[in-house]
């Protein structure tokens, strides 16, 4: 990753403007930059829709999308600095001849183009063209590109193509928002500058590692969109993979995107195929039932609005993942993530081996083993939990779990604390790319996941039904339960 | 060691229940057993001095002794059972024909007699005569004697000797308060029974050991007595060797009292022997002269009371230890205690090796090792130093060093805290022996330190001079310099 330094500034084109990426997150975000002066100031914010506007209508877009989801109040002086950085185009996208209206806006010598595509992938393949047609693109331009990036390897590799047909790779910014967490970036230096850590991560002294993605929203009105999509590619074949590949990697040569890269697609071709022989054994598929979220009653999948009573999409999925190299022979990965689960909780838990000898029979039977705990959500943070001697006196020893605590929001109170968009978003106009993700590593993350999808498919499996609220079909709790362990409550 | 169960009752004896170390700690310490109902409903404590008293007497003196050393209102109940233990006998230790008043009180039927010896040295060898002499003692009888015992191998072996000619080795219990502090029990736990630790703990990963145990007092008027001993033998020869000990010993295969006396045995035997010919290298000895300590004026170790302006006796040492075994190759163990250093602290740092590659040279230029503190006075806790990531977006990775705390009074604020002299008497008083030294172990470390003691005679090295409030001789600093270390500030 790179040193400060001075960056050039960029005209920032955001497709989709009206829409709910753009005005959600995406301008929020910039709002926040600007404030932490992170902005270079030469920099222009575009937004293309194929709505007309009135002359200013775009500043007063951004505007009403601060007041509703900003959280705090809108700062006079950051807001002049901000709005006056914003132009609107009229374009239908689907439309090349329109494209060329970039040309009187866009400023090619002194600022880089990046491409913003907050829409949906259909129209990634227009947009390139149209951009391509208006001769508008120079060797510094990006585009950013967040997912869906297709629904299976076959349509990811049909973007892909067709982005590739006007950007090389090193342009091409493909987002994944948890890789912008601090926690997640914190893993970086848990794992590489800790000694502690470093010289202990691997089948030696790790057990095995558990991560959990755990929703408390249900399908909030896109259930079409959902249902076709299911959890496993809606979340595990990216989020959840992403974190896996951040916690298992070797150790980079260096922090620079290709060392990175290349440590992350090692892993990611390391996994264990998940086939028709096995994915009985090692995948669990679950669909939510309607059941009760802090006691508020709430419908099941197929109940929910335009659901088809039918439909056999999964809310939820848990897989043994192993990983087949040196360092994680005989170490299991197990991945959970689902809807409508108990509470929103992403965490990543790290069992380190049992003692194979124990002194302490008096106090505890077995000892418990060390854990280390990495909080993603709600609360960002690392914990270890261990063994303490209970103060006490006149009898046998007598052991104690106690958390050694390290809550980055306590920690870092004075630290400004910025999500995944800011940094990515700022990454994508700097033109780092090392928190974004390979063609190679993201094409060889669906072919796994199509993998599972197909064995799914040839053997038939349908999803087991779990409460909402709940943590998952009882099948969940049977894939650890088989290997003698259970999921961290 | 054991378990709860039901106890025999003792008859606690103190011999020298008038003086400082009964009258400020051991009766202290029996209230607070009592009031946790710890002691044997049948239990009685019997006083020993040369001293008159009227009937009645040695109850006022205990009472005494609680309101000015309690720190907390005399619990009427409680009192009411203690005092009902008591008793008191005049004997002038020197005159073996007395003890025999003992046979009108002592029942060696239905209690153990239990002797501490609260008295100087010099009277051990009476006691044990005057006890054979009155034929009170039976197999189950046992005696408590505290350091100093003896000043030197010689003299400690013919306290032992005296001693054992009435009582077998495993009827005498050997005190080191340190050994009862919960810090030094709890790292029984957390090296044993915590696996991130257990298969850490050699040479592959620990850099080097530090051990300080910094007094604020200076000598308190026992100028005389401290001057034929200095800080050396007074300090090191059993605290800080034991709790190297507890450090670094292999895991013993049970907490039985001889498993754990067989490894740290084995510890003390492996230290590398210091002649004459490394003195110089990996000792520093150290006088305090005139200084301040918190802003006040203090005098230097010669112009104290009592004090011989031409004393070449050292009030501060720092040792650099080898051990020479498995484990520990080439992991230095540097030990110091000194009076009136600038804190009272007494604490444990285990450095982690720095990782051979670092990624993250923008932030830091070499990384900081890992750190485990041990905390021993005047807070008890656990802290690991690591580094994490400084949130924040928009640059290199920062890391910066955290603690991952565990405070033992913060954590366990609810159970009740005993210090080291509650804990051993209350083994001495059940039996268990595996908190007390073994008259092996106690030799092997005196035939260590007189190895030191020689050869700075020898090379007549003279302590180097240093100010009260500061950390000692300068030379000390350079200790660890040579081996490119430095202290824990």
């Amino acid at each position: 990753m790179k040193s400060n330094q001075k960056f050039k500034p960029c005209d920032l084109v955001i497709y989709g403007a009206l829409g709910d990426l753009s005005t959600r997150k995406l301008l929020i975000s910039l709002y926040r930059l600007e404030k932490s002066e992170l902005i270079e100031p030469e920099t222009r914010i575009i937004g293309i829709d194929r709505h007309a506007l009135e002359e200013g209508g775009f500043v007063k877009v951004a505007r009403k999308s601060l007041q509703s989801y900003l959280n705090e109040t809108i700062d006079d002086e950051v807001w002049q600095r901000y709005s006056a950085r914003m132009q609107y185009l009229m374009i239908d996208l689907t439309q090349l001849d329109q494209y060329k209206q970039l040309n009187s806006v866009i400023d090619s010598k002194s600022r880089v183009l990046v491409n913003y595509l907050a829409v949906a992938p259909f129209l990634f393949k227009n947009i390139c063209q149209g951009l391509d047609k208006a001769k508008i693109l120079t060797r510094e331009s990006r585009v950013v590109m967040e997912k869906p990036i297709g629904n299976d390897l076959k349509s990811n590799r049909e973007i892909n193509d067709a982005v590739a047909e006007v950007f090389n790779e090193d342009q091409v910014f493909r987002i994944d928002h948890y890789l912008g967490k601090e926690t997640v970036l914190n893993l970086l230096a848990l794992r590489f500058a800790n000694s502690i850590f470093t010289t202990n991560w691997n089948h030696n002294t790790i057990d095995h590692i558990q991560i959990t993605v755990g929703e408390e929203v249900g399908i909030e009105g896109r259930w079409e969109y959902f249902d076709k999509t299911g959890q496993l590619r809606d979340m595990l074949q990216n989020h959840l993979l992403q974190i896996l590949t951040f916690i298992t990697m070797e150790p980079p040569a260096s922090l620079e995107a290709e060392s990175i890269h290349s440590e992350k697609i090692k892993v990611l071709k390391a996994l264990r195929p998940i086939t028709a022989d096995n994915v009985e054994e090692v995948t669990v598929r679950g669909q939510y039932t309607a059941g009760y979220m802090k006691g508020q009653a709430v419908p099941g999948y197929t109940e929910e609005e335009g659901a088809n009573k039918e439909s056999t999409t999964e809310s939820f999925v848990a897989v043994r993942v192993d990983i087949d190299n040196w360092r994680w022979a005989g170490v299991p990965i197990y991945l959970r993530t689902g809807k409508r689960m108990q509470n929103k909780r992403t965490e990543i838990v790290v069992y380190f081996k049992r003692l194979p000898h124990n002194i302490f029979k008096d106090s505890y039977r077995e000892l418990p083993p060390n854990k280390l705990i990495i909080h993603l959500q709600p609360k960002e943070g690392v914990e270890i939990e261990m063994l303490n001697k209970v103060p006490g006196i006149g009898g046998s020893i007598t052991l104690q779990q106690n958390k050694l605590d390290l809550s980055f929001s306590e920690t870092f109170k004075n630290s400004p604390f910025f999500g995944g968009y800011e940094r990515l978003i700022l990454e994508a106009m700097r033109g780092d790319p090392t928190l974004f993700l390979s063609r190679q590593e993201i094409e060889q993350a669906w072919a796994w996941v199509d993998s599972i999808q197909d064995a799914w498919a040839r053997r038939k499996i349908a999803p087991k039904p779990y409460s909402a609220g709940s943590w998952g079909p009882v099948a969940s709790v049977a894939l650890l339960a088989r290997d003698g362990r259970a999921w961290e409550e």
